[in-house]
């Protein structure tokens, strides 16, 4: 079967980056006890309440094809929840519902690219960044956030990568996977600049808002000039712990946001009903359900925190946001690849290598703060311990 | 904000085709009584079976992220379906859940085509199909299928597109939507020697494969040669009444598979653990089931074809399968878009112009038998009088 080049080029060749897990999983398989820190998903189930919501749905009839821009009472949600959080007056018209972040994320560079166009994305970056970019025949262009900047983006490097390249969009991510990091309005107000120096899309993925522990969530759509030049990307998989339903958002100008409607009519022919009412209903829920999807995270940073205080081995990357620790571990004279793997193989426990997120989280590891909080110090005492005895 | 060309060339300009569609809703929420005859959704709701079968996953706690390529079990089942149907061993590598048909179709057509690849496609269409194509940067190119031929495309036909276009792929949808025509096994082998000759990908649309009136249904991927040229999409809308649940899948070699995996993790992270669950419950009903889902097309065609017998100014096209009845309206000297206007105008009655779905359904009218029984009858019966008294 004669492929086409895209399809085969998505992957850029090379690892996926997932060894280390695929390889627990295999130990655990093969009847190992391995304690996992390494999946973005939270250890609790979708809420009952939000269930029930979706099956009184289905059984009401939202069983037929949905309006393909979403529900309108869902678009409506979302628009005054980015009213709310951002300032940014936003209409339905803004918002279209997608089949998960990810689909928005496809949809957002697909608006963006043709064949053949550059796109900067941050490294370190989540794994799906640079294929999304290739899935529509852009070319992606990694810019490096240096670990002893906090992981931060600097105005100096995004404008060389920018200027170098003829970008046509630019891909953040605050709170960010897999660092942790929060982009503070100094970062955002440097990377707005950029943007509009070179005419950039900025495609902010904010599907972590919610779950900020230092710091405040400023979205970059809310700054100066950015509101016509932004898509927003969001979810409400890591916000209401419903990973699996696929709802998500895209939000940015309403004449875009036509655009996007005719690509979405032809990827996925809109999103169930019924997940839709379910989303409509969490949203409901309010800020205080929120808080409590995001406070184990936010407790067990604590803890990690505080079993790490005074490690030279091992330091914690200020962990400001999102579900994820990063570890800088380049004081054991490891890579994150061989300090993750000898790790598992001596400690058994599983944790990512920050080179599977990029070359800028080398000697680093990532830590998914995903199983409940007595296992979670225990592994994190554990780390700590491994870490001193090597260095 | 600079877009893409790839994403504001999408419909290609012009009218979308549901412009009388659109009238008639607005008719209607003016308080008019329309009969609708437009809509290619079942007139009754998906199963409650079904639905708890969904919720029953979904409290067990298939709310998490599903893998991508789909649940090993729907996989299976689709295997196993598509091993039974067509005679073609099929094994679960061979298969990819995706978020409805629509999505099989779009990732389908990312796997043939580069930005700037031709596809072929047959005229009269589906909505969708044109906009799908140019979503990837295709380029796309009908090729008539005469209604004087029953809207069946020829090899002459093709051969001579695919000569001059040097297209990489040709989609092809039997039982046919707009048309109702089955393609027998002499169009399709007319279709697979086309392919073979010019190297093509053939794209075959089989979401109707269970709703066959006359004739059998024949897949293109049995014939000789065409399983490692062939990308099957199928889907749990049409033949299990879930339109709603957008479940389908993508079937093709399994090397193929593994690219269009790639696609499937940047386009929706996979789908719905719950809703696959529900569609894996609607596959074990079994051939009953989807019979009785049928059941009611079928009736109905007999209805109309009854209804239309002996008429002159108003002929049924052969309505071989699917949901719908494409009646030759020529004899009126009326195009398709001024009988449907007038029709809706003077009798009430929402049919879709032939015109909506390409220039090779110009002078007819495409009914979609999603009414109860009465009702319907007593609307052919209205058309068959008011055609009677243009002619």
């Amino acid at each position: 079967m004669r492929l086409s080049n895209t399809i085969t080029t998505i992957t850029g060749g090379g690892s996926d980056g997932w060894d280390l897990f695929v390889k627990a999983r295999k130990m655990i398989a093969e009847g190992h006890h391995i304690t996992e820190l390494t999946i973005g998903e939270h250890d609790i189930k979708t809420d009952t309440r939000i269930l029930e919501a979706m099956h009184a749905a289905a059984l009401g009839g939202a069983t037929g094809y949905a309006m393909v821009p979403g529900i309108e009472d869902l678009r409506q949600a979302v628009a005054t929840r980015l009213t709310t959080r951002t300032g940014v007056i936003t209409t339905p018209d803004n918002v279209l519902i997608t089949a998960g972040g990810q689909a928005a994320l496809f949809a957002a560079f697909r608006a963006a690219l043709d064949a053949g166009d550059t796109a900067l994305y941050i490294n370190p970056y989540y794994a799906t960044y640079p294929g999304t970019i290739r899935s529509v025949g852009g070319v992606p262009l990694a810019v490096t956030a240096e670990a002893d900047n906090g992981f931060l983006p600097t105005f100096e490097a995004l404008d060389v990568a920018a200027a170098g390249s003829g970008a046509k969009a630019l891909l953040i991510n605050s709170p960010n996977n897999p660092t942790g990091a929060v982009y503070d309005r100094e970062t955002l107000e440097a990377i707005a600049a950029v943007a509009i120096k070179h005419d950039l899309i900025v495609i902010s993925d904010e599907v972590y808002d919610t779950q900020v522990w230092e710091g405040e969530h400023i979205s970059i759509r809310a700054l100066e000039g950015m509101a016509e030049r932004t898509l927003v990307v969001g979810s409400m998989s890591k916000s209401h712990a419903m990973t699996g339903s696929r709802v998500g958002w895209l939000v940015g100008p309403e004449a875009a946001m036509g655009h996007v409607l005719n690509l979405l009519t032809n990827t996925n022919y809109g999103v169930a009903g019924f997940t839709q009412r379910a989303a409509l209903f969490a949203l409901g829920l309010g800020e205080d359900f929120e808080a409590e999807i995001g406070a184990p995270f936010q407790r067990r940073r604590a803890l990690a925190q505080k079993a790490l205080e005074g490690q030279n081995a091992i330091r914690l990357s200020k962990p400001s946001g999102a579900m994820y620790l990063m570890l800088d571990i380049r004081a054991t004279g490891l890579s994150g690849d061989d300090f993750a793997d000898k790790l598992l193989m001596e400690r058994a426990i599983a944790v990512m290598p920050g080179e599977s997120f990029g070359s800028a989280a080398a000697g680093h590891v990532r830590i998914a703060m995903t199983i409940p909080d007595a296992p979670f110090e225990a592994a994190i005492k554990e780390i700590a311990a491994f870490g001193a005895a090597l260095a």
